[in-house]
């Protein structure tokens, strides 16, 4: 579809007004230093789940939770028989996280609706904004719970049974807050779009205003433990040392290299490191860290795996001591749909906005629905790339690029009816 | 003096007696896995200078303690106005101590006198077996208290005004042991010599029995806290990381090259390292570590403290990263005086015992006495270098050596009387 001769080239949505909602909806769980703590299946969640469907409603939408409370807030189209164009994000948030997280891509969608509505756009398939559950996982793992129970990642049986630190399950606290709907099989999607800020400092460092995110990387996550020898560091002449640190220490250089020998996409990073006894004067014992590596294609990914258990393997003979890597965790990458993809960089260019390709580094919902439905994402900046924290920000600008973005990509799979 | 012409050249101790003497103190605070957690100026503290008391005066010693409770066994000389030779060490232990780090020193001092009584050898010097307060630092620091209060390290009354994890003074628990004695100045000493498990694997590796202290290494420890930028380990590319864990990294391996660059005697260990926030995909933004280096002589020191500011600058400037160094901890190098050092040299020759010069690595009572009298300390090798630990151990054999080689030393010191 040529959306310069459609009737709605010239459409736009309201930046003041999508700016309103993210400071409206920010304002449930604000905190001191500006950001929001929000999370998940909370009496704050609650209250903010209950100001999207008050929100939805006035604009005309249905609303249907399903079993693991994902919110689906539905625009007739002309033909209810279509699969849903949905688009959506999550309103859960870290303890210390911020306004956008999330937030702009529900509300974006939101954005959409009411820009159609004031226009008097119908269009043939149906629009849904979807509220996932959970995405963050502060409070109940797995990470992005709602999406993942709908892209069948793990089961709705599973998600409701984990329990918080508190023993509180997942589906004790749905019911306590009033979000525990149906269950039954997830409805087909005819495309998924999720505007979401970028997380990361690329675009920032480009000076882009829209991010075409064509995957999301996928990631392997390890758990690495050096066993050397304990001993005093005075008497102890360096060449009768078993150092555990000093081969972690090599090893934290080498995840780096690896993922920097695999520019653009690839990443490396040693998060947790620990010392045992990790005390002033004693040789250390024993080093447990953590290794992250993300890549955007299963090939790469297994060769940078190979990679860092080689290094391992090489340290522990050089230095004679024993180095245990178990994999913890494993996300599959995850590519987008390139017309999808496609129609988020056509819009962009169609807009005059600045784009660039960009992969995701973390894991969205977008990520999961990708499994089950053709899928893409649009990334906008966020100041010094910064996001779980409570000073993450983002220009008004870009939020209203973004949707603008959404709002074209969104119809063209829609279809406007003339 | 000649011992081989000596009337004492044949004079042997004991090493029965003292293995049993270690085994006997050793019930006092031993451990269910074979160690002994008897710590400074407790109860159990007590029970042990209460047994060294008995035993060094049914050996016809007079006992004498001082203020920082320090406890002095005499065995009057023929002339009692020369300075006493003196040997000594430790009975405090780690809370997971051995049996002979420091109780050997005692112990075998203890032996030297029961062997010159049942020998009925006089001496012209008087000879003392000197209890040092509070080696080990466990409870109360500083370390090497008595010795260091006896050497004017620090004073008497910044010793006893320290005070424990649950607010009791050195002063408060001297008293309630007992072992409060009389405030002076310490009397001079003719010559101070102290053996000691090596508590290192030097000896062991070398296969030698005796080992030559020459000098105990100077010491530098430093604080240094490394401030990068926190950021999310996904969506932050490699290039625009400023990751603390990276340089904290490489200057852990840039501390064991300062150290294996300055063979034989250098030492460089990074014993504490603690990462900020810790979290798996989160790059670190914050590293804190410990740097321990040593060195025989100053000027080594000194190069050594430079390497390590000039590689942390580096890095520092390299990353875009700030890097503080903060020196905590000095102690001087501390040469042994050549002559007692080659007394000890010569007697083990004669003994026929194997022998290697070597450096102590480790704070010892004998290092400040080394600051106010002519000092030597003898090791003997413990078993895989291992101290400071419930399964510390060391053979009959060894220690028996270890404590013949005293005797001679300090009868060559305090003169046989014919």
């Amino acid at each position: 579809m040529d959306m310069k001769s459609s009737p709605c080239s010239a459409l736009r949505i309201d930046g003041a007004r999508l700016w309103q909602s993210l400071m409206e909806l920010a304002r449930i769980g604000a905190t001191a230093k500006g950001g929001v703590c929000r999370i998940a299946l909370t009496e704050l969640d609650r209250q903010g789940r209950d100001l999207f469907v008050r929100w939805a409603r006035e604009a005309g939408c249905s609303i249907r939770v399903d079993a693991i409370g994902n919110i689906f807030a539905r625009r007739t189209g002309t033909d209810e028989a279509l699969p849903p164009v949905m688009t959506g994000s999550h309103i859960d948030t870290q303890p210390t996280g911020g306004k956008f997280d999330g937030n702009y891509g529900v509300l974006a969608g939101l954005e959409v609706l009411r820009t159609l509505n004031a226009a008097g756009v119908r269009t043939r398939a149906p629009i849904e904004v979807a509220v996932w559950t959970n995405e963050e996982g502060s409070r109940f793992v797995p990470v992005m719970m709602g999406s993942g129970v709908f892209a069948g990642a793990f089961t709705l049986e599973h998600a409701l049974a984990q329990r918080d630190a508190q023993g509180i399950s997942v589906g004790e606290a749905l019911r306590s807050i009033g979000y525990a709907g149906q269950a039954g099989p997830a409805p087909a999607v005819g495309a998924y779009f999720e505007a979401h800020i970028e997380q990361g400092p690329v675009l920032e460092n480009h000076g882009r205003v829209i991010g075409v995110v064509t995957a999301a990387l996928g990631q392997r996550w390890y758990d690495v433990t050096v066993q050397g020898m304990e001993a005093h560091a005075g008497p102890t002449p360096m060449e009768l040392r078993r150092d555990a640190l000093l081969a972690a220490s090599e090893l934290v250089l080498e995840v780096n290299r690896i993922a920097v020998e695999r520019k653009p996409h690839a990443r490396g990073t040693v998060g947790t490191l620990e010392v045992f006894p990790n005390s002033r004067n004693v040789i250390p014992g024993r080093v447990k860290f953590s290794v992250d590596l993300r890549a955007p294609d299963d090939a790469q990914l297994l060769d940078m795996d190979q990679a860092l258990r080689a290094a391992c393997a090489r340290s522990a003979a050089e230095r004679g001591l024993a180095i245990d890597v178990e994999q913890v965790v494993y996300f599959p990458p995850q590519p987008f749909t390139p017309r999808l993809v496609q129609a988020v960089r056509a819009n962009a260019d169609d807009l005059g906005y600045s784009s660039m390709d960009v992969v995701s580094g973390a894991g969205h919902d977008a990520v999961y629905v990708a499994r089950v439905a053709p899928a893409a994402m649009i990334f906008v900046p966020c100041d010094d790339g910064i996001s779980h924290n409570e000073i993450e920000s983002a220009e008004p600008a870009h939020l209203e690029a973004g949707c603008n973005v959404l709002l074209r990509a969104m119809l063209a799979a829609a279809e406007v009816v003339a």
